[in-house]
């Protein structure tokens, strides 16, 4: 090289320096993937045409989820996957890493603050669970405080959306607003569980003296019309997503639908031919709720398409919870909703707790492949970060989730000692049902025990031979029940769980290693 | 240059323009200053202890807005801004660049569809102005059809930010959902008017059962909370550009603040100091109002100084129309409430359409200057595009305001050839007040003219030695009456105004130059 190039070489090199430093943080981020959490408030394991078991089940012949089927033909279908028994329990893992034991948020949260949703109950009392959910400041009372992954992926240059149902926190604190939990975007979603309806000719209940806590927020564009709340949310979602294209900046979007949450209210879209075949009305309406879910999910699909962005999208699918099984919000016999599995929402049996999920990742999941590995809600938090690079982030919370991603690289990947808790010390309906109010259970490999914290009964479990958990075999493995009791109180105790008191004798009900 | 000084600059210019292309349009505008139109509702021109006459008024003496003081010390005051007699027409001028007449939403817009808010009358039928408001989306039926400008700046890599009260559209129309406006972030904007109520303790309206079309929507965290709504929505702008500057974004701040509309409620932080004063209780709370307001405004500034970008970050303050003047609605004798000036909204005298107007632009605007010129409202749009650098941008309207920027460059310009037009076919209140309901009127230089519609009288004032409009100087000077006539109609011609039909005859009342 001789003077000149050098010289010219120099000062290209300055020339590079400059324009990095002048390229923001933010647009660093372009070569990130988009992600996907589409998140499906109620759904059981099997209220979708894509079969997680075996076999298809009659309720698989039931259900038309055609957007499903194409996203688990495109990416990984995670057979053995969980959530806790119900909505802001599993909401509150996602969002912060943490095992419900841990985050004490157990059960669902009122809208109103300081109101604990729990049934009274003659025995027992009270556990002082987070009753108000989730916060993302310190010191806000009966709140768990954690750092929301949306605000590590709005600092790592992610344009940050949630649209649909939030219910992290109650009103009158800081997490009932998503924008506090790093989303830079938030439709719909606030302190409320469920819509109060889900027609826009109802205003989705915003309507003047008759409007409850559940009126879904910030979709006036839409009173009065004829648009379901599922494709309202679906048309917002993609407006906002355009704007990320806009802006060359990767996305997140949380899509939490408030479908197929009660009021189970018919999508007209797709009911009759529910109608039709004969089901129980509120039976064929769930059915519709369904189908309208998965259209949204095929929407924003071929949106990604359209826009050539779907080869950099992540797409993961999941419930928060299983199906409904209660009579009569539900029809048909109570607790048949998610056969073969046992009970449903609310419940540690398999009904209440085991969700269907999909994983789609162009170029790094293998089409139609499955994953048997147990995988937990709060197993998403330390993923997604990993899907953003998101490297040693810095959080005040400790974290309980494993990432998922090694099994995402390969699909026979398999784990049978880790452990996945459930502990509900709540009260979640009047009566007593199937696993239901004041429950523990842990699995471990193919072994589940569920205790009854009321009367310390215990029940094993072999789920790879009973997945309707109809074989107690708890007097045949008295030793593998003595060891899962054990490794449940030990996590239990270290989580600082609660235990509910017995009203009579002020004494807290034993840890089941303690029977 | 040897052959290999060439290849090497070859090699250079092509990875110079790679990385060009792969710099994203949005990082591109980060030179360009940041935007707030802090815009408050129903804010009289008096309203403040800045005072926009020659000399301190006695109301200029009642309030205390000693951050709109700071603001003035800093930047230009605009002493003849004008807007619309209500609110919507000069929101819709805003975003539109359009004058009332010209958009045809020259009243304010229910919150339901379809439902014409003026009063019903014996006399006259009420014209077909644009209920539903406006829209973003064509063929959206009874509304204006317009490109918002916070659409162009999030189009040139603008973060548009909505707090506050919208107002554009009607419910069930895209107008009225902020985000179709552009804006990327919105905070308790919708289609109403006015917030139910003020205090976090009643959460805003949002009261199961209670409920009205005003009830403040997005501000659950806040809820049960002694916050003030004014405050709640200075924390939540905060909130939104801390992602701004994260982002290393420009941003367009809407701070469309509730206050100081009614319902008049008494913000506690500072109502004492005014019900001490003796003054009337509906006084001291509505002070109270404009001093939370101009709370907003310093916290804003304080924010700004704190980040080290108030130097690049340009701060517009107006108001949407004058000051209210109706009893019982506010306290003291009715229509005095703006002095000198005549009457107050919903009036084309001054008192209903003269607005504080407030521009600090470090580095453009010289501290402490005032600018005579009269402008309006719909000089916004250009104004705020020629500030964000965007030319020729794609409109669908054709836009009648004038960009202020020359004025802010030399406050000394004058142009006394321009006029103004305020064109008010509807009828506001029941029964009609001075220069409410059915009013049309023009300035040019310092002659005013104003046409009652109903029944064909023209006053004329000179406003230099008349502000108060005292001295109606039409049979002294008919060839200016003539002129001002002509003028006034052969617009109103042009823009296609409306104008109300007599029921008994079935004939439209005539334009100013027929009489």
């Amino acid at each position: 090289m001789n003077r000149y190039a050098k010289l010219l070489a120099n000062r290209v090199v300055c020339l590079l320096m400059l324009l990095l430093l002048w390229i923001p943080v933010s647009s660093l981020g372009q070569s990130k993937p988009n992600i996907i959490l589409f998140l499906v408030d109620d759904m059981g394991w099997q209220d979708c045409s894509v079969p997680f078991d075996q076999t298809k089940s009659p309720l698989n012949q039931r259900y038309h989820t055609p957007n499903m089927e194409k996203l688990a033909s495109q990416g990984m279908k995670f057979i053995n996957a969980y959530a806790t028994p119900v909505c802001t329990p599993t909401r509150t893992s996602i969002l912060t890493g943490m095992n419900a034991a841990h985050h004490g948020v157990t059960n669902w949260t009122s809208p109103q603050r300081n109101n604990n949703s729990d049934n009274p109950d003659t025995q027992l009392q009270a556990v002082d669970w987070n009753i108000n959910g989730l916060s993302p400041v310190p010191n806000i009372p009966k709140t768990v405080y954690a750092t929301p992954f949306p605000k590590l992926l709005a600092d790592a240059g992610y344009h940050t959306i949630h649209v649909g149902k939030a219910h992290w926190a109650s009103m009158g604190t800081p997490g009932a607003n998503p924008h506090n939990m790093g989303f830079q975007v938030n439709i719909a979603g606030h302190a409320a569980g469920h819509p109060q309806s889900y027609l826009g000719k109802d205003n989705y209940g915003n309507l003047p003296g008759k409007t409850s806590a559940q009126a879904v927020p910030d979709l006036e564009e839409y009173f009065g019309t004829d648009s379901f709340l599922t494709e309202a949310l679906t048309l917002e979602a993609i407006k906002a997503l355009e704007q990320s294209v806009k802006n060359h900046q990767p996305f997140f979007l949380n899509m939490a639908h408030y479908a197929v949450h009660a009021p189970i209210m018919a999508d007209k879209r797709f009911v009759q031919k529910y109608y039709d075949q004969g089901l129980d009305s509120i039976e064929a309406r769930y059915a519709s709720l369904v189908e309208g879910m998965d259209k949204s999910l095929g929407d924003i699909m071929h949106w990604l398409d359209q826009k050539g962005i779907a080869s950099n999208t992540i797409i993961m699918f999941i419930s928060d919870n299983g199906g409904l099984s209660l009579k009569p919000q539900r029809g048909g016999e109570a607790h048949t909703q998610n056969l073969p599995l046992r009970a449903g929402k609310g419940s540690v049996y398999e009904g209440g707790i085991r969700i269907p999920m999909l994983v789609k990742w162009p170029g790094k999941v293998r089409a139609n492949s499955i994953a048997k590995q147990y995988v937990m809600v709060e197993d998403f938090f330390p993923s997604i970060l990993a899907m953003a690079g998101i490297k040693n982030p810095k959080l005040v919370q400790t974290i309980d989730g494993k990432s998922f991603l090694s099994i995402l690289n390969n699909p026979s990947l398999q784990d049978s000692t880790r452990s996945l808790v459930w502990h509900y010390p709540n009260k979640w309906i009047p009566n007593d049902g199937p696993g239901i109010n004041y429950f523990s259970a842990i699995r471990q490999g193919n072994w589940k025990l569920v205790y009854n914290q009321r009367n310390g009964k215990k029940e094993l479990y072999q789920l790879s031979t009973d997945l309707g958990e109809l074989h107690d075999l708890s007097s045949q493995y008295p030793d593998m029940v003595n060891a899962l009791s054990k490794t449940l109180s030990v996590q239990l105790r270290q989580w600082k769980a609660h235990m509910p008191i017995v009203i009579n004798t002020g004494k807290l009900l034993p840890f089941p290693d303690e029977l």
